[in-house]
């Protein structure tokens, strides 16, 4: 389906997991779905964020170390809650609407993937009876980054109603924090500074305009607040009271607004007003609105920023409005529409199983959440959490490059392209990460960031994972096979490429012939400080590969002016022909590094489901001592080395396997693309079954924080580059479609230099065509 | 020499470092050697320490870590600053004396270890040309240790001159802070909050008692202060114009007290005053003082705790100054110079070398030190910094039982075993601590501690480091051996033994014949989280086949009440038998770990000096990836086992020897020793003279946060168990005496089994003398 609807649930732990779910984002801005009203009537103290951030935008925090040793880090950036601009209350006939108050006739919550837009529909009755439909719908301008709006509609509907809505616009906002979690900011800052706040006419109403400063970082942001509103006399029945029957498509918003409608300035009835404090402004309205007929309020919101407007942010955060008022709210949602055919022309995928199409669905939310959290411009990145929640602290991971890149490669190209361009713009802060490190030479990526500064507060299991610059390295060297964009190599991909091959270089050394590479800690969170990680050092060698073949195929000039002579390239392949791959001889598998093998296992089925994760129940100490993983790490390699099946892997997959918590959400799709790499389609099947649906399930528990992107992508990368076997190859993408049991098929669409192909994949067999331009495209047909 | 004598320098580095080295201190209460008066008409803000601290008595502070995985440490405790007592501001005929202003004839301190008393002598002349004799002495009561004493001495030698004092006593003090430095506490607390200040008659004087609790601890300390004044009409030109010929002993107390002398309050011509505030009091004095006659003020200060002295401790304060006041100062320095004789008697030392005497004195000083550093009841242990500053925090480390309890167990017993007693006390918060790290049985000692819990806040080189449960058990192995005593091992120590070989048996596997323990740091903290470090594993074996040895002689009784049966001993013997000792072929060495030896070697002479230590100049990553050590670790396994010379040793030491910077400075005494071991006199006597006067010539920088107690047990270990090869076996002691070149000779005296014995080395030979009781003494001389 094209959509996800449900019932709204007032449980707290509900309401706070679905504020991430149904977040609205376009890639720079996003919003977190808390009712515009709050809370408040419900039980105590129910939890809420209600974030709005800014992709790439941060203010920066102390991270104090428990103990200073020399070169830990102790400040970090954090993305920031800029401002609440969802605020609207309304009170009908002096009631204050609230879900827990009154009484709740109907329900639901719906984002849309075709229109980009998400509604929460209520029917709710005031305590002295009257009726009213409520339809609040909401968008994030794929088409306009800087905008967002709010379309508040009321119909009453058994009888005339005096309605007064108060819509907000507070500056003085907070990040959220957790003491007692890992994974989340441990106390509550003051990041956002107000410096002020202005009101504005506009057309017949009033502009409100914040501009607000962060508290450390240098940045500044203006957010920026204005209202229409339309009055339609002769509503119908609509939407609302069709929620029951949960059959059609409620947020058609291309045709809702009718020739019935017009803007409310022409009536006398509106009382509205505009008041502000030092900190922000409400925006007030009060009418009295006739039965059946449809009261509809757009909040248009704006956010422009320094990073991206310049000095001049905060008019261009009132352009905008004006821009948006002028155009009207049908315009911008035509154009999301359109924006986003275009983006399902290239991405749709389907799969077709015997089950109730909970998988299709969860793996187009994915897909458009990705959508939606991917920054497009040099700023920014893809946080772990997208722009729906805090978790993390906004942080771009490698998550980036492993999960993330391989479907915006093979559908949106571009946006591919500028997140490794984010790289490029932070290759001298890597180089200057790589010098704290005691590097001479090279540039190490941090494990986590937003300005390309090290944020992790915990060396041994974060700069420590040198594996991340094995992860950029191959994002460049996918990005080209799949484009063959030698530009790009030339201008930014052959200086990472390089820069990160001399890390290698300068990191390991040779020991007995071999190419050792001591004290980092791989993709396993659960066991650090390891000495000849073979994931790490099989990327390694991928890198140095890649290094010297890129080098030599732009050629002498290029190599040149980044002063790499065939010296420095002889290295690099020498390091790589002599590199340690660990393999136990007893157990004729790979080590996950010198030493896991000789530890004690520990089943993880041994442990009671409630010490699960265990990151959350055991110190690190019994996790590092042990044989138990949080997550697919030599297996993982086995993927993004293209390495070819055999008995040592399948050994090693099962071995691995049997000991692997799953702790991690990056985890699940990677064992699916291996297994079905090894043959065993209905285990690739189970696995992207079991994930895919993580966060519409909250199967982690922690969606609350913000939805998890990398599974996300991981999920879409089990189907392609999994079942599909889709991967790159000098002679063009090689496919090797596999179905599992139970799946009727699957198809996909991806775009290859320039080309858009679709795979289908069915019980009668598989096909690629190529729908536009044209590919060479190899079908190593395998329906085992 | 049985002093150190300086003259003072006013340089601010060397102000705090003397802070430190002049402090005195008896076990329980210690008094940082500040100027008095302060350090005020200096240069701006010379930074000082004025710290009074209770050995065990601590606060709480929180450790935020900067992500606070499960199970990491966020709170810690922190010997406290209780009040500031040692404030006297002199005014004469107006002009407030400085070391700063008028005019210095002459200066110098002193530290006497047969009278146990500091004193500082100056010779001051105001602008006005009045000459002043001051002298100030202070003491520490061994023999009772809730007693200190000031005592001022004013001789006006020109003219009559009108003194004004003030003697502060405040309770608003906070601890010292260095958010740069690692081994101090990074941000100032108000960890004392002063609940009373009272005044109180006393004889014809007044007592001032400050109670004050601590923030969040729980405890409580009482601090009394009154004052003396005697008055020497016919004062003679005494000590202090003898500075310049540094000839005789200043302090001889026990003659100062002349006949002359009487107490003031007989004369009409003081005036004084004691007013206080809500944090503190200060007593004022007013006096005309003519030429050559001394006024002699004594300020006693008495310190009672809720930990040793129950609810009663204000009171308790208030009557031990009564006591004191009746006694009067020269009955407190006679008991002072008593305990020093009986403990000068068991303890002795005396070197002869080819030089100034630097390091007969250095010995003597540490040994002095030694002993005003070590707690005498249960409550208390040995801090890192003694009771002479805030470095680490007050916490009791590994230190102990490896670095101090050989010297006490030699001079001491009493003492030594008080210090087992701690750990006995604490064993149930060490088993705490082992199922907070997983493990189902044993005790695990925390790494750094005041009550017994942890409180390492980085637990890599912090709590990882089990070794110290091999130094605990290992220490009750070597009390039994040298005592004899069985009652001891009855009521305690079996238990503690029996508890750490439970817990090495559930850290530790068997894998391939061997018995392992991964994921542990050894006594070289620049190289972390190892498998199979060959110094715990030595140890642990040590300690699994003593807890065999001690419930076999105890037999079934202790064995049934401590719930361990045969099957259990059997796995103790087991796995000590398969322990591995990791050996590396090529080389012919043992290996520090399984993977040391594989990584890079990183020779520390190669390294600038100016970026030493390392772990302020380099990230730790980088040191765990190189063969590089802070200190002795396999090399110290070798005495500590008491492994026999051979040619791996050899190689071994000199393998090592070429990586360790010493940059701890627990580390030149043990190659010193194991020199020794090994017959290199010279090598042995070369480290002993670079490390016993570490704190006197302050070289490692950073005396001004206290004296460094281990160096100090290991430099006279350097001493006893390296050149004279001292050992406990079963059939008795045994000493190898060794004389490097350049060495006259060297004697000590020392306990074993109630007998007192004494050992002389010469150019001669050597030769062990009982002096008292009766022992078995095996002389294997080897004097090569």
């Amino acid at each position: 389906m094209d959509h996800i609807e449900k019932p709204i649930s007032l449980e707290p732990q509900a309401l706070l997991c679905d504020e991430s779910l149904f977040c609205v984002a376009n890639g720079y801005i996003g919003l977190r779905a808390a009712f515009e009203e709050g809370y408040s009537g419900g039980s105590n103290n129910i939890p809420t964020v209600r974030g709005l951030y800014a992709n790439g935008f941060y203010d920066i925090i102390d991270m104090k170390q428990a103990e200073p040793l020399h070169g830990l880090v102790d400040r970090k950036q954090t993305i920031v809650n800029l401002a609440d601009v969802q605020g609207m209350d309304l009170w009908a006939d002096g009631q204050p609407f609230s879900m827990f108050t009154g009484k709740i006739m109907a329900s639901k919550r719906r984002l849309d993937f075709v229109t980009g837009t998400y509604e929460r529909q209520v029917i709710w009755q005031t305590d002295s009876g009257c009726t009213l439909e409520i339809s609040i719908g909401r968008m994030a301008s794929f088409a306009h980054p800087s905008i967002m709006m709010i379309d508040y509609r009321i119909t009453p509907r058994n009888q005339e109603v005096k309605l007064h809505l108060r819509s907000g616009h507070e500056g003085d906002v907070r990040n959220m924090s957790d003491p007692n979690d890992p994974r989340l900011a441990s106390h509550s800052v003051r990041n956002m500074l107000v410096e002020k706040v202005a009101l504005l006419p506009a057309e017949e109403t009033t502009i409100s305009c914040i501009t607000a400063k962060t508290a450390r970082s240098g940045l500044s942001v203006a957010t920026a607040v204005v209202h229409k509103i339309y009055e339609d006399k002769k509503a119908e029945l609509r939407d609302a009271v069709r929620i029951s029957e949960d059959e059609n498509r409620i947020c058609d918003h291309e045709s809702t607004m009718s020739d019935h409608e017009a803007t409310l300035s022409a009536y006398k009835d509106v009382i509205s007003d505009c008041e502000t404090t030092s900190t922000g402004a409400v925006h007030s309205f009060t009418i009295k609105v006739s039965a059946n007929t449809s009261i509809r309020i757009v909040k248009f919101i704006a956010v422009c920023d320094l990073l991206r407007h310049g000095t001049g942010f905060a008019q261009g955060a009132v352009d905008e409005l004006h821009h948006a008022m002028a155009g009207g709210p049908e315009r911008l949602y035509a154009a999301q529409t359109a924006y986003l055919k275009r983006f399902w022309h290239h991405s749709a995928v389907e799969i077709k199983r015997d089950d109730d199409g909970a998988i299709d669905t969860a793996m187009r939310y994915n897909q458009f959440i990705l959508l939606q959290s991917a920054g497009r411009d040099i700023h920014a990145n893809v946080a772990a959490k997208g722009l729906s929640g805090e978790g993390y602290e906004g942080h771009y991971f490698w998550d980036t490059e492993m999960y993330l890149q391989p479907f915006f490669l093979l559908t949106q190209p571009e946006i591919c392209k500028n997140l490794i361009a984010f790289r490029y713009a932070t290759l001298d802060a890597a180089r200057n990460n790589a010098r704290a490190l005691g590097h001479k030479s090279g540039a190490l990526y941090p494990w986590r960031t937003i300005n390309g500064e090290e944020c992790s507060g915990y060396f041994v299991s974060g700069t420590a994972a040198y594996h991340i610059n094995g992860a950029v390295a191959n994002a460049v060297e996918q990005y080209w096979l799949a484009t063959g964009d030698d530009d790009f190599l030339m201008d930014k991909g052959l200086e990472i490429v390089l820069e990160i091959a001399r890390l290698w270089l300068d990191v390991g050394h040779l020991s007995g012939g071999e190419f050792h590479i001591h004290g980092v800690t791989g993709p396993d969170e659960y066991t650090c400080l390891v000495d000849n990680n073979y994931y790490t050092n099989a990327l390694a060698q991928k890198n140095l590969r890649f290094a010297v073949r890129a080098a030599d195929h732009l050629g002498g000039e290029h190599c040149r002016r980044l002063g790499i002579g065939t010296d420095e390239l002889t290295g690099f392949a020498q390091a790589a022909a002599a590199m340690r791959l660990p393999f136990d001889r007893n157990l004729e598998i790979h080590a996950q590094d010198d030493s896991f093998l000789s530890k004690p296992p520990w089943t993880h089925t041994a442990i009671p489901p409630e010490q699960h994760p265990l990151l959350l129940h055991y110190h690190p100490l019994t996790l590092y001592r042990h044989q138990i993983c949080k997550q697919a790490d030599t297996v993982m390699a086995y993927y993004v080395c293209g390495m070819e099946p055999d008995d040592t892997m399948a050994r090693s997959y099962a071995y691995y396997e049997r000991i692997t918590t799953h702790d991690s959400s990056l985890s699940r799709c990677m064992f699916s693309i291996v297994a079905a790499m090894l043959g065993d389609a209905d285990k690739a099947g189970a696995y992207l079954a079991d994930t895919v649906g993580l966060d519409l399930n909250d199967s982690h528990g922690n969606t609350k924080d913000g939805i998890h992107t990398a599974n996300m992508g991981g999920s879409y990368m089990a189907l392609v580059y999994g079942l599909a076997g889709l991967r790159f190859r000098d002679e063009g993408v090689v496919l090797c479609p596999r179905l599992p049991e139970g799946w009727q098929g699957y198809s996909f669409r991806f775009v290859y230099r320039g080309a858009l192909a679709e795979v289908k994949v069915d019980r009668q067999g598989s096909s690629c065509r190529v729908l536009e331009g044209s590919a060479n495209i190899v079908m190593e047909g395998s329906n085992r």
